[in-house]
């Protein structure tokens, strides 16, 4: 079968739930996006700010996509708690009446960074591989069992230490960053835990079989890799070799 | 074409925006689901408490598909400013925080009607064509263009008439019924008319063509069918000719 080895888990024993748990983690330890070159350079201080512009600009397309992708997963799920359990992560990025949300946040960033509202919010400087990264996890979360659409949020578990070390670094070394445009990230670092706490549970609760929590874990793999395509995209694009598609955003280009 | 007339509005000039309402609201007046027999049984006090009780039972889909419907919508929507505003017919349906929304109002009705709410919202006692009708809803709102999508809730148009005919009626008429159980449907009189004009200024602005106009028009249509067809499955299992299918809640069955 085209040399793929699958593996069959169904006569397998399902792990402890203290297994199941360090396997999920351990996808972060080895594939976690802290780990990409291109993160080293921007936590390091060791990028141009047009390559910091360039991260900024593709990184809202993730950002805009996952309450899409919150509001696609909540509409495959029939139990009432749980989706007023899973709303105020659609709150936290798109705000709800007076607070502007996650996604009013990262726009500070951006603007910091040079660009009009419209063209990041356009989407259309974006590399295309960004686009495909974040529209298959949405698509994931539509088309997966719920415990493991669920379980592709877990990458959260990782996202506090990769939080504060980007907030230390960007401030650090960045003059044209400030606590302000670092907004977003503070206030992930509480939002972040509370998500993954819930989600965490939800897996552990849920994933009963070897072949659901096998499938849990390849979730967690999966997702690391929708965050690693795009830093390498943004790497290609932007740093080395600096090849950057046709219609992305070219730095010095006016009129964005 | 199989004999399918299929008219082509694309050289077509498109309506004017009163004549567009106007097309819109007589969707109301031929279609909406006030004129089904079975509604004017329940309004009229013709209905024994068990035909009362299978309405509510299976209404309870509907009720319950209307926030994973919004949640599908949102999940296509890239404007942050339309999911804010979308995102409190969520909150209606579902609640929020303290508020325990639509949903919970809908299971003091089949409370009262003698179910457990196990047995409703496990939905295994609602007739196969009400759960097909309303995911048929859900999976319109997924599938149809953005405008289009919008346009299917504008039965909200012609609901709060139905609502304050049917508290009235369903008051006066069964004494199994009391204030506290009609809570659900006063609260829809203020939350309808709110919802059906944004609704209708979205689609009154968006669809500009004659092709797209027609097609809101018919998604109106579209979305009578769905509530038109959960009354016949109802009106044929529990009226006339009372045939209930298999698996169907039967009145007098007991451990529900």
């Amino acid at each position: 079968m085209n040399g793929i080895v699958q593996v069959d888990w169904r006569d397998a024993a399902p792990l402890s739930r203290e297994e199941f748990e360090a396997a999920i983690r351990a996808v972060g330890a080895e594939r976690y996006h802290d780990k990409h070159e291109f993160h080293k350079l921007l936590h390091g201080g060791k990028l141009q700010k047009e390559q910091v512009a360039a991260w900024a600009l593709n990184r809202y397309c993730y950002q805009e996509a996952v309450p899409r992708k919150d509001a696609a997963f909540m509409s495959r799920v029939h139990d009432r708690a749980l989706r007023r359990e899973w709303i105020h992560r659609i709150h936290d990025h798109d705000g709800l009446g007076e607070e502007g949300g996650g996604i009013e946040r990262w726009l500070v960033l951006t603007d910091a960074l040079g660009f009009s509202r419209d063209y990041v919010t356009s989407r259309r400087g974006a590399l295309p591989a960004t686009k495909f990264a974040v529209e298959a996890y949405v698509r994931f979360v539509v088309e997966q069992p719920l415990v493991v659409a669920v379980a592709s949020s877990l990458t959260e578990l990782f996202a506090p230490s990769i939080h504060r070390e980007r907030i230390a670094g960007m401030l650090e070394n960045y003059n044209f960053v400030d606590d302000q445009v670092m907004a977003y990230f503070k206030r992930r670092l509480t939002q972040a835990p509370r998500d993954s706490e819930f989600a965490l549970a939800f897996v552990l609760d849920n994933a009963r079989t070897r072949a659901e929590q096998e499938a849990c874990v390849g979730a967690v793999r999966f997702k690391c890799d929708v965050l690693w395509a795009q830093l390498d995209a943004l790497h290609h694009a932007y740093v080395t070799p600096g090849l950057i598609p046709p219609g992305a955003w070219r730095p010095g280009e006016t009129n964005v």
